[in-house]
Formats: C-alpha cells, structure tokens, sequence
C-alpha cells in the first residue's frame, strides 16, 4: 500500500479504537457507580400495605385475643405473651426477631377468699344491704371464674364505716361544698362518680377531709346517655348495663410504685410498701349504678346542686344520713370492706424488631399494651388486633425481601398498662440512654376503636403533619367518597394561623402509654383511634370500659360491625409508621410547634400578664424566646426544601433529621416539675389551671394568686416563667444552624 | 477482496473497536467516580501543624496576656476579650466565626475604699498589729493600682472578733480535734492553712462549731519546700515571697451562684442573695505566710499535733488566745474585718469556630478560661497563650484553604473561671442541647506548665487512648531522645491489666472548665498540663499561684525558659484536638472504660462487700452490669475494626461514633446525686469516701457506717448501688449492637 493509504487506515483504526474507548468510559454506566438515589418513602408500596390490611383479620384476631379475661400476670396474659412471640417469630410473616422483656413490679389484687363488701348497715348492726360482689352474667362471658371482681387497684385494706355522704366527682372543690353547706364529712363515707378528676383524686381529696372510706360508681347520665334500664343496656344495645363497674387504677403516678424512676430488674432499688407516694390513703371501692341508686336514691340531707345531679331517677343529696322515708333507717352507716393486697408479679412486655436497611439506629416505635381488666375486647385488645395485622403485613413483605424500612421498627406489646402504664413505663427506664439517643418517634394505638365516628389523633405538634398525610389516603369506613382526613375534619376542627381550617389535633396526658415516651424521654408521640360522633353522645367514654362487659360480641354488634374502622384505623397507623421509618427527611414540621408557642405566649399575655406585670414580670424574655424559635423553625423548613433537591449526601440528610428528632427532648427538663414523677417536658406536664399556656408557668400563676403575699409563690412564678423560656431557647437552638 | 478478507477486517475492527469499548470502561477511573476515599486523620498535616506552633509565638502572646492585672470583668479582662475577637477574625490567621456571649453574673469584691483588714487587739483595744493589705512589691508589678487585695471571694463581710485558734487545714475532723482538746470555738477566729480540703469548707466547718471568723494562709512547708526568707523566695527562686497571698473563691459549689440551673441571660430565674447556698457562712480573710508567722508563733495553749505542724519555725500550738511570753498579751484578740460586696457583673465568653467539612454537628470543644486574679501569667494565661498558637496555626492553615477539620472545632476563651467555674458552666446551661447532643469531647488546657518536668493529664477513661497517641508524636521539652508520653511514663505510671505499664490519666474533679463539660453534660473531658517532678518538689501547687506574683517574668525566669514546655503542651492538645476533630472513627476505647468499672467493682467488692454482705446487700447485680458492660465493648472493638477495613458507608461511620460519643453521656443521671448542682456522671462525683469505686456508693457506706442502726441510710446505699449498675447497664446498652 502507498504511504498515505497505511496512514489513513492507522489513523482510521486508531480512530475506532478512540471511539471505542470514549463510548466504553461515557456511554456505559458503571455497575456500583455513583449515588444509586437514596431510600425514601415508597408510594407504591404505602399502596400495597394499605391494601393488605385486612378487616377480617383484624376480627379473627380480636376474637382470640378476647377470648378470655387477660388481666396483667394472668395465665391467659402469658398464653397471649406466647402468641405473640409465635406471630413475631412466623417464619413467613414474622419480624427480625422477638423478644419477651420481664419486669417483677407490684400490682394490687383484690382477695379471692375474702371478696370486698359494700353495705348498709342499721344503727342496730344489721346489714341491710349489699352491693353486688359481680357484674351479672348477660353473656356468658361474666360468669368466667377469671373474671376479677370490681376493686380499685392500690386502695388500702380496710373497714371504715360511717355515714353516707354524696361528693359529686369527689374534686376538692366538690368536698369543699359539702364543708360549706355543714357537712360534717369526718368519718364518712364518700359515694363519687366517676369522671372530673382522676380515680384516685377522688380518695386523696376525700382523706384530707376527713372522709374514711370512697365508693365511686358510672352515673348513667355520664356513660349511657341516661339509658339505664336492662332492656336498654347491653345486650341490647351498646350501653352499659345496671351491674356494670368500672375498675381501674387508683395509683396517682405511673410506672411500678416501688421503683420510680428505676426499672424493676433484679437491681432495681425498692422503696418499702409504706414509703411509696401516690396510693389511695383511704379504702374505696367501685360499685355498679344499680347499687349507686339504692344508696344514693335514699339519701337524705340538702338537695344537691344541679351540676351534681345525674340520671339515677331521684334527686341527688347531700347526705349525711338516709332519708327519714327511705329504705334504711336514717342513721344507717354504710361499712366499705377492702381486701386488696399488692404482690409483686412478673409482667411481660414483648418487642419485635424489624431492621432497618439504612439507619438502624433509628427506631420508629408502636406499641400497644396487652392486659385487659376482664376480657378487655375494646381496651386493649382492638388495639392489639390491629397491631397483629400491621406487623403481619409488614412481616410478611420483609420476609419476602420485598421491603426492609430505612429505619429500624419496634412493636411493642406492654404488660401492666392497667396498672399505670408500667410495662412501658419500666422500658423507657430501662432503655432510656437508647431510646433518648435514637427514637424517632413513638405510636400509640391502645383503643383502636371507641366508636366508629370519627378519626381522633392526639400528638405533640411535629406529629400533626405525618398524621394529616396518612389519614388523607385513607378511606373513611362507610363514607366511600370520602377520606379519613375529610371525615375527621368534618367532625373536629379548628382554625389554624398557618393552615386555616384543619382537623383538631389533641394534646397527650398519661392516658396510655405514650405517656413515658412524651413526658419522660422527650419523644415526638401520638395515639391513634377511631371515637364518636360527639353530636350523638355525651358519654364520657364508650360505656363498658373496664367492665366484664366489654367483651367480642360488645364490639361486633354494636361498636365497628365488619370491622371497618379497625382496618382504617390499621391503614392511617401503619402509613404514619411507614412514612417515619421510610422517609429520607423526617416528616415532621417544626414549624407546627412555632404556632403552638405562639399560642402559648399570647394566652399567657391575655391572660396571665395583668397579673403579672404588677408585681415586675415581665413575658418578655419568653416572647423573645419564642420570636427565636419562630424565626428558627422557618430557615430549617426552607433548608430542608432546599435540601428536598439535592438529597445525595447522607450526613447533610442525617444532620437534619437529627435536628427534627431532637427538638422535642429540647422541651425536657429533669429539674422543672420535681416533684411530679417522669414529668420532665416543659409544655406538655400537667396543667391544673385552666389557661391553655405552658403548664408550669401556669400552675404556679394559679397558686400565687390563692397566696398573693407570699414572695416565695412568686418566686416560683418566676422560676417557671425561666424554665418555659430556657427551654424555648433551647429547642431554638436546635433547629439553628449547626456551626 | 474475497469474503473472508471482508469478514475478517470487519471481526479484527470490531474486535479493535470492542477492546476500545473494554479499555474505556473499566481502564480509565471516572471523573467524580465512587467513594473518594473519606476525610480521615491526615498524619502529614499532624507533622506541620506540630512543627508549625511555635514556641516564640507562645512567649509574645503570654508577654501581652499577663502585661496587667485582668480580673473578670475589670477592663484589662475587657481589652482581652477584644484581642481574643480580633485574633480569632484575623482574615490570614483566623477562625471561621468569632462571638463574645456576656452573661450577668454574681461576682464577689472587696471594697477598695474600705480594705479588709485583719488585726490584734489588746484587751484594753489598743490595735497591735496589722496584717499586711497588699503584697510586697518586689519586681513593680504589684504595685500596679488594678492588682486586688488578697480576700476571699463569696466570704460575707462583717467584724468578728475573738480568741484566736489554729485549726490546721479547717477541715471537720480538725475541728473536732480542737474540741476534744477542750478548746472552746464559740466565737473564736480559726487561722488555717491552705491545703487538704476547699476554701470554702474551711469557713463552713469552722461555723458549725461556733467559729466566728477565718484566717487562711499558706505554709512554707507546704508550697515552698520550706524555704521561706525573702533571699530565697521569688525574685530570687520559684517560691512564694512571705508576702504572697492565695485569692480564691470560696463558693462551694460551682457556676454563677444566683443561678443554679439556668444560664445567666436576660431571663434567667435568678435566687436572692439570702437564699444561695454555698457561700462561706462566716467572714474569712487569707492572709500571707509573714503575717501568720506573726500569729501562729505567738499563739498558746496545748501544743499542735505533728501532723499540724509547719515551716514557719516554731512549734504551733492550739490556742485559744497567745502565750504569755510572746508578742501579745495572753488574752488579746484578733480581728477580722471584711468589706466584701456580692455585685452583677457582665462576664464574657469569647468562641471561634471552624466549620466542619463533613460533619459540621458534631463538636470537638477546646478552652480555657481568661480571667485571673492578678497578671495571672501561670494561671491562666499560659494555656491561654497556647490557645492562641493552636488556633493561629490552625486558623491559618483554614484560612489558605490547605485544611478543615471533619467536625466542627470550637475554640473557647471563659470568663469568670476564677470566680468558681462561671463562664463555660453557664455556656453548658445555655447550649445544653446542641452540647448534649453533638459534642464529641472537650480539651481544656488551663495552666499548660505549672513546672517544666513531664506530662500531666486528666481525664474520662475514653480520652486514654487518645492522649497516648497524640503524647506519642511530641518529642520531651529538653530531652532531645524522648518523646512526651516516654518522659510521661518514667514520671508517674501504673499497671494496666490490659496495656501493662502505662502512664496514669488522672481523674477530673471540679478544678477547671472542665467540670460542667463532664458532670452536667456527660461529654469526654481532659485537661492537658505540664508539672512537677514530684521527688525533687512537694509544693501543693506552683508556689505564686493566685498571688500578684504570678507574672511574665516568673514563668521566664523559672517555670520554663524558652517557652519550650508551653510549646510540648500546644503540640500534645492540638494533636488531641486534631485526633479528634479529623479521625473517622472516633480515637476513643471504650474498652479502657471496661478496665475502670471492673477497678470500681473490685473496690467495692473488697472494702464494702463485707459491710454490706452481712446486711443482704448484694453487689451482684453491680457485677453483672460490669460484665456486661465489658462484653459489649470488646464486641464494639471489634466491630470497629472490621469496619476499619471497609469504611466506605458513612452512615455506618457515625453510627458506631455516636455509640462512642454517646458513651460518656449514659453514665449521667439527673437524679444521682440532687443536693450537689450539677454532678449528674455517676462515676466521677466527689467521693468522700476513701475506697475507690462508685463515688455515690462509697459515700453512702461511709454514711451508713456512722449510723449502722438507722434503716433509712442502708436504703440510701440500696439506691445508690442501684444507680451504680442502672448507670452501667445503660452505657452498655449504648455500645450494644444498635437493632
């Protein structure tokens, strides 16, 4: 070949070769080349959890659950400690793993050989008359011999007797009535209803006067929308039916009483039987309204006042003393025999575990406790039926290597709730350095249904709009064209500054057990469940709570028929978990606390201010503080759209998400309500006054204003005027810039 | 040409063009392609920042720093804030972001138009003598107006008068010596010396036996060798002129006093003077050696203890009152007199930070306080003239764009320090949050060469490791063939049962800045020095400490001429803080924690098994945290090395360094120890006790011993075991693995 020909076809080999090479290098992408987009939430898969959650399971496992009574350490309590280790365990649709947690804690028994009395006894010592010692047997179900008698758990033993003396809701104010109407209340016994103030208030309160003994019954005018005659009752309807009693806990703290602030592991320091606070001081003893109206229906004494009066079909007295016409003679006494006994007692909780694919040491927490009072098929079994199916549908795609969550998932199945929330209680102590560190977020969904009206959400502020989100994907039960979301607002709302009319969010007390997880550990909490249509009852909650009456056929007939607010209530509590623990930015909204400040602030202005500003307090540095956390909360929501963009690098993501999961233990601290156990969340402690502000500053503003003289009472004002405003500060510079 | 000619050019081009492809792909790295490998400890940039800090440099800056007098708050401390600013925005040598935070806080003066004075009055009121008002000056400095008359800070002003005593070091059991000598302290003024337990407690034990006033002064055997003539004293030598007096503060606990709790800004919740705790009850006033001289070597009564006596060159006797054929007649009294006042003060911090280039949450705190007494050349400016050489070479090398550390460093200058502690405790208190969540470790470098012999730190067991390797790099002041940690090791060593023999880390008290770091906030803490060869000196402390002898000149001449001892500080803390900020994995072993806990448990086996046995008090659950606690750390040790090999997942990265940095923070417990402000870390509390172990446990058993029949304090020694092993359990669950 020419010169020139071997030139060209070097030059066109070489050509080919470099053609070759360039298409290798840009054109073919690398196997593990760059930034395979990070985990975020799946919509798809949201689609196919919602879709496999499923009424009719739900129902099959409510109808196991409540099968038999399963109170706190019963046999029928460790079978199901057992089932649920065997579902969590299921090769096909169980989690990583699952294990059971045992804590030796004390919980109070009535005497089987020795049942608790309640009756009238004559001048002459006669009993004239005595209160059911069981709720009749309508179903079946009430005759089971592991029905626990009524008893108010952690009242003394003890027999006081004395006159009868009718003391409302038994709050201090009640007690002080009678005082102010010449009620000699010294030695009485005080019948209550339930609802006002908590169960054991009603003894504590009573004590301080002098009163030695408290029966507490459901006023039917509270509970049954004044239906109280058996044909109008359960079985027949959902009411509660004459029998009925409602049993409970009369501790006023929460957690095992022995070990505050301890877990009741084997090095768990004790506190003595006689140095624990917080037990009723004096015996009590619920009774059903069957009993309450023989005794209150022949009470004599002055009218009570209307506020008092219930739907019992008489008038309501004051006592002391019969009615001189009535059916026992006027100085009749009434004598309360209490047997109760505490005993410590293994209680299980039981966790799983599914973990997570990309932060593990982040956990998404839902839980739900598993002790009933009797056969518990609403509280808490709904719940727990729920619970069961989400982890199943969960487990089963893990299982099949179709999904594992960003974050890691706890389920967790708490012991001794009834007790006062103590298998949670003891966890959070247990694992408190773990959990503070590392929870994202903790749900509750005790009740799944108390009625099937309406979604009711409750939630510290970050949780509103993770919960808006799901329920707006959800279909409402029964309303095909509507959303969960939709029916919510329709039924509950408020006007918002920020997002106009929206569903109204409720705030968490110690109701379950997210009460640990929000109070004490600083973790964004919520509770989810389907509840009434206010407009159609009045009742205080549904009527047979806590009562041998709460039974399978309770909620199959009359509460969720074919279980379809169980599946919603499954669907907008599975898609709020899988929202936290799937997406790469924590779905929480900071801002949302900025609105909650704000209103905060301007009810203590409205309200507190033309108190304080004459004695020199000043809200000032509490509205700068809050002006702080406004301004802060803004710039980290318009970082994160700007971060929404541009996700590829995991510590820019992380360092966000760590920002939004730590501003709610921002809110703690240990030192602001010494005095009240596990209390440490400066907004959201318990508040006696009734202005909606933080509760500290609040509290001590109220109690200054009974003693305006004492400096020290507006010392403590402005102690806790300081505490709300460090912790504002505090959780503002959470969410500033890091460096 | 034929068609096997065709196809075998078309295969031979195909094959050219196929290996181009081959050749493109896999042979040539793409551009921005996977996983540069992550910023870790660059040892190149360790050798120039270590040949960078200058020893010169280090001399210029404590010749400015000590120039004047710079007290908290006086406006020579205010000019150094403004220097502190000016080097820290220097745009060719300085940091990132610098900022003053001020806070108000309560400071304790003497009155400078009434002095404190203290005198002997004859009986008849003749005044005899005088103590002197301010030290002799002997080089000019101490005449500087702005130098402050000796006093002690806190102690209450007033004029006790009475018999005079000699209590030795006012500790309780001093006191009680006193009394069984049958000396009477009703109304007496106790002459102490400095040494054996805090300034404070000298005046507190001394008022609960009546004492009316106390003197303190400082011994020539206990700082000077004995030596103690004016010719062989400073500016002749090291030792404290006669005139010398150590200031201090005499607050018991720490932080600004009105505070406790709360950061002092604008609306911190501030006590009134009459409710804090922890000032001295009754008027004290130090005094120089020349003065108690005067004194002690008149005084009467019965001889003193040997262990009593001192080098003032006479036999020190009890009291009360003077010998009969001394200098005063017999019953002549002393004196006391002080003017002190309580005042608000603006108080400074001054930060500098540099931004962390890949986890800018995550903090590596450096500081030492500014403040003085007087030129305060030693204490504190001599580590805050390293200081400045470490932040001028790293700011530097930031400035030029050669470096930025992985975590955030912020550089910290506290004020009020000499105060008790006060700057860095209300920046604790401020930014409790962001500290408590994102600190990695805090090095404080207070007095950086208190003598020029070896190596002195302290610190948590985690920081160990890390002060080994950095001590490891930097070659020994004037021992050109041994490095640091060598002459470190030959000067104070032990037996490790896991490293065989290796230098000792000291523990933290509350001694400097470091205390809130590591008792309120739980974060790994060190303070780095240079000191003494303890068999060639048995000075408590660097004999001009707190004196107006404390100046340039003094460090020049005796404590380290060239500087070169300052300069093996700066290299040995900046190649802890660089360790820190830049390593990928955190240098911290939690297994040295390991070695600790089985100490502590040893301790408590030995000394209180025997005490606690025969009371059915069980050290086995303690026990058994231990062991799990070491179990989880060499799991943990060895997961890190694995993830050594493949450290390619960041996330994975920072979970196992949060477990590291978290680890110190799950010793903490709020509740713990309620009456000591701020001690929350369970393991490094003060310990009375003299057993070695759990401080919270050791004092309860040596409280209990006094009162073996009383229940409640075995139920103290119960609680506290208690929250021994809840501690230790809770920091082993931190090291577990995460899901």
């Amino acid at each position: 070949m020419q010169w020139w020909k071997v030139t060209l076809v070097v030059v066109g080999l070489a050509a080919l070769f470099g053609l070759g090479i360039i298409l290798g290098h840009f054109g073919i992408p690398k196997k593990d080349d760059p930034t395979p987009p990070p985990q975020d939430l799946d919509q798809e898969l949201l689609g196919t959890v919602m879709s496999q959650l499923d009424a009719h399971r739900i129902q099959e496992n409510l109808r196991e659950l409540s099968l038999k009574p399963h109170m706190a350490t019963t046999p029928r309590d460790e079978d199901l400690v057992r089932l649920l280790l065997q579902r969590w365990q299921n090769p096909e649709s169980g989690l990583d793993a699952a294990e059971q947690g045992v804590y030796e804690v004390l919980l109070s028994f009535p005497n089987q050989e020795q049942p608790n009395t309640v009756r009238v006894v004559s001048p002459g010592g006669a009993i004239l008359f005595s209160a059911r010692r069981s709720e009749e047997n309508l179903t079946g179900e009430q005759g089971d011999p592991e029905v626990v008698q009524p008893y108010a758990a952690y009242a003394p033993a003890g027999t006081p007797q004395g006159l009868l003396v009718y003391a409302n809701r038994g709050s201090e104010s009640d007690y002080e009535h009678l005082k102010a109407q010449g009620v000699n209340l010294t030695g009485t016994i005080a019948l209550t209803r339930y609802g006002g103030v908590g169960r054991g208030a009603k003894a504590v309160n009573g004590a301080k006067h002098g009163v030695a003994g408290v029966l507490v019954y459901t006023d039917p005018g509270d509970i049954n929308d004044n239906l109280k005659l058996p044909n109008e009752t359960f079985p027949n309807s959902w009411a509660l039916p004459p029998s009925g009693v409602e049993r409970g806990s009369y501790y006023e703290h929460f957690g095992d009483p022995s070990t505050p602030y301890f877990p009741s592991t084997p090095f768990a320091f004790r506190l003595e039987n006689a140095d624990i606070q917080g037990f009723p001081p004096i015996p009590t003893q619920p009774i059903g309204f069957e009993d309450a109206q023989q005794l209150l229906c022949n009470l004599g004494g002055s009218p009570a006042p209307a506020a008092w009066q219930g739907a019992l079909g008489c008038q309501y007295r004051l006592g002391p003393g019969f009615l001189d016409n009535g059916q026992f003679p006027r100085d009749s006494q009434v004598n309360v025999t209490v047997h109760n006994r505490v005993e410590l007692r293994n209680s299980s909780n039981v966790l799983g575990v599914i973990r997570g694919a990309v932060e593990p040491d982040r956990y998404v927490l839902y839980g739900n406790h598993r002790d009933s009072w009797v056969h518990g098929a609403v509280d808490p079994s709904s719940g727990t039926a729920v619970l069961l199916e989400i982890s199943r549908v969960l487990g089963t795609l893990v299982k099949k290597g179709t999904w594992r969550p960003r974050r890691s998932v706890v389920f967790a199945s708490w012991g001794a709730e009834e007790f006062g929330l103590i298998g949670s209680t003891e966890f959070t102590e247990e694992f408190f350095t773990k959990l503070q560190e590392w929870a994202v977020a903790y749900i509750n969904v005790d009740i799944a249904v108390f009625a099937n009206a309406t979604l009711r959400a409750q939630g510290t502020p970050p949780a509103q709009s993770v919960i808006f989100s799901a329920a707006k994907q959800v279909p409402a039960p029964g309303k095909s064209t509507l959303t969960v979301y939709d029916s919510w607002l329709q039924h509950s709302n408020r006007s918002s500054p920020t997002h106009g009319v929206i569903p109204s969010l409720g705030s968490l007390g110690a109701g379950s057990d997210y009460a640990a997880f929000v109070h004490f550990l600083g973790i964004t909490s919520m509770d989810i469940a389907y509840t009434y249509d206010r407009s159609k009852t009045s009742a205080r909650i549904y009527p047979t709570y806590h009562t041998a009456f709460d039974t399978f056929q309770y909620v199959e007939s009359f509460l969720d028929p074919g279980f379809i607010s169980h599946q919603a209530v499954a669907r907008t509590a599975a898609n709020t978990l899988l929202r936290l623990s799937d997406s790469l930015l924590l779905p929480f909204k900071t801002s949302d606390y900025s609105e909650t400040l704000r209103g905060f602030l301007q009810a203590a202005q409205e309200a507190l201010g033309p108190v304080l500003t004459p004695r020199g307090i000043s809200l000032e540095p509490l509205a700068a503080a809050v002006g702080r956390f406004e301004q802060a909360a803004a710039k980290l929501d318009q970082h994160i759209e700007t971060l929404k963009n541009n996700p590829s690098d995991p510590l820019k993501v992380r360092m966000v998400n760590d920002q939004l999961m730590l501003l709610e233990r921002a809110f703690l601290n240990p030192r602001a309500f010494p005095e009240k156990y596990y209390y440490s969340h400066v907004l959201w402690a318990p508040r006696t006054s009734s202005v909606p502000t933080f509760p500290g500053l609040a509290n001590a503003c109220e109690e200054a204003a009974k003693t305006p003289d004492d400096p020290k009472a507006w010392a403590t004002v402005r102690k806790q005027l300081s505490i709300a405003a460090m912790a504002v500060v505090g959780a503002a510079i959470t969410l500033e810039p890091v460096a």
